[in-house]
């Protein structure tokens, strides 16, 4: 075991569970790499001090490094690279702990609304959200639109697209943002009900900002969008925009690799939660638990946990389990998540009449 | 076996090796979720046939799954989607094989120069390229610049910022790209050599852009890219943008779970030949075989078929090892990769004289 001399309260402080090679020679590694990539013996002293990584503690096959918050300098780019650059390339590797701190914090906005700001938004003071997707992929903008109605007179808070709509042939993104927009907000104004329409913004690079502002300007509610793909940066940069304030919920796609090889990765809630919440998602999806995914009860846990955590000034966000969820399980899940979760419920609304069981679900919900 | 009836040759095709559950289930699982996510028996027959992914083989644990590339509109946001987006999350999955039809890769422009373009760019008609990245970080600009003229004078073609360089205190992004441009273009016309300098644009995703050019307008010549940060459509963006039209060369970093863990995640190959060419980069690193990190030979090999391959009318890139090179592995390397490949020497360069060491490099590589 090895302590520096001085504290690691101002330094970004790094676990990581070492399961291939000898730790000492991996932390060793691992410090150096993901500051200064160079022969640590070349490093001029004051570098080897102040800039490469600093072992924390050695135990057993738990490593602790802390940084130099001026490594990560230049916002959650450079904290990706710093967390998981070059390691990610490190088999048996797996980073199981991340704390900043608050002075590093202090340059992140986060999640614009959060807990309290989207229960305000949506007018649901207590209990869970409940959220959904229209799909399938293949359906026409009118009967999504239609689909959305449904479940937005059954008093649904959130409506996004199925994350796997993008610019098909059978629904094009500005048609089926416009049409889907129009019968969620027409339909919260006959029923009096509050639900957002998310549409998704998994469109290129060059057309993410404006696409954002074309779906507000057609009356989305909220953007979902998937960080693995287009950056997590792409996110934080929609988060904090002032001129679009719309709440954000995260997809999973393409990061998944990171968290399900058990000894190598990224532990899930920080990824989900963590990282999701610096990256300004007011809301993060993820897999649940005894689902068609493979993610574990106690992972699920540590997202709702990072989710909720206290990190800087940053607003708690919402964990959002889906992926096969059905009704008769809604008991279980609020009792696992309590009442701070933004439960996504997927295909099984549509198995006999999606109006009944978009009502059945919110109603139970109540209870 | 099962083979459709009709033929895939107007298909994406996808082949997956499964380690984990039933062939057949995990297939038929895959199909549904990276096309519709909805109950397969509630889509109507038309979607089932015409969007819902086809399994053309299924033979042990390798299966061929073909999709309808109206599924994959959009552009690489969502073929990277359909090819590893939910299934990301699935353990026990791998992509091993990857086809695009004609129609489909005419969308994308791919490398801009490619390898017959940088060479003509560089003066190098014939060999690798050599290429190194200054550091360590911690240096001020000044000392890099005058690291990097010491390598342009010998006659290197790429000089990149290392990788971890973002905003740190130790050298900022604007005055750094400055400084090191003005020293390697001085540095070129004085010793009558041809070097790139391409600062690296790790930097937010709404500076990326305005970055990208005013790093040209300071004298770069190329620009490194980190795909797995700033996503992989920032990257095509940048290298589609016909006022910019600079090499572009592609950094692994923060991607290495997706390959590293052998029964889940996506071939090397593919991931850093097919994907970063399909993403515009002209040069593509990777972690070389025996250096600090975990990649084969016969992964390394898989890189370079798939930089060369043909790939529609896309130009072919070069694939870049490196990680812990050295002098006297030269030798090995070239006939291990062939003539067409950007030798990338790091840290081993400054152990003793860096001029002498560069020199060295450059003669050993035209001899």
């Amino acid at each position: 075991m090895t302590t520096s001399a001085s504290g690691s309260a101002d330094r970004i402080v790094v676990d990581y569970r070492i399961s291939v090679g000898d730790s000492r020679e991996v932390a060793d590694a691992i410090r150096v790499e993901q500051t200064i990539e160079f022969p640590f013996d070349l490093a001029p002293e004051w570098i080897q001090e102040t800039v490469v990584g600093r072992i924390e503690n050695i135990s057993g096959n738990n490593v602790t490094i802390s940084y130099n918050p001026g490594v990560a300098g230049g916002g959650i780019t450079q904290l990706l690279n710093v967390l998981w650059g070059n390691v990610s390339l490190f088999p048996g590797v797996r980073v199981t702990g991340l704390r900043l701190p608050d002075s590093y914090l202090a340059d992140f906005r986060g999640p614009r609304f959060g807990i309290d700001g989207l229960r305000a938004l949506v007018d649901a003071p207590t209990g869970p959200l409940v959220c959904t997707a229209v799909k399938p992929m293949g359906t026409d903008p009118q009967g999504l639109g239609e689909m959305a109605a449904t479940i937005t007179r059954a008093g649904f808070h959130i409506i996004k697209d199925d994350h796997g709509l993008a610019d098909q042939p059978w629904a094009r993104w500005k048609e089926r943002t416009r049409v889907i927009a129009e019968h969620v907000n027409q339909a919260r104004e006959q029923a009096g009900t509050n639900a957002l329409y998310m549409p998704s913004l998994n469109v290129p690079a060059d057309r993410i900002v404006d696409a954002a502002h074309e779906a507000k300007e057609a009356g989305a509610g909220a953007l979902l969008v998937l960080p693995g793909v287009s950056g997590f940066d792409a996110m934080r940069m929609l988060a904090d925009d002032d001129s679009l304030a719309l709440p954000i919920m995260a997809h999973p796609s393409f990061l998944g690799s990171n968290v399900v090889n058990p000894d190598q990765g990224i532990d899930h809630g920080i990824l989900f939660g963590t990282l999701m919440r610096l990256a300004g998602a007011d809301i993060s999806i993820f897999p649940n638990y005894g689902g068609r995914f493979s993610f574990s009860p106690a992972e699920c846990a540590q997202i709702k946990d990072l989710c909720h955590a206290p990190l800087g000034n940053l607003a708690r966000s919402w964990p959002s389990p889906g992926g096969g969820m059905t009704l008769d399980r809604l008991g279980e899940l609020t009792e696992f998540y309590g009442d701070n979760v933004a439960l996504l419920i997927g295909g099984a609304l549509h198995r006999g009449d999606l109006a009944t069981n978009s009502r059945a679900m919110v109603e139970a919900l109540r209870q």
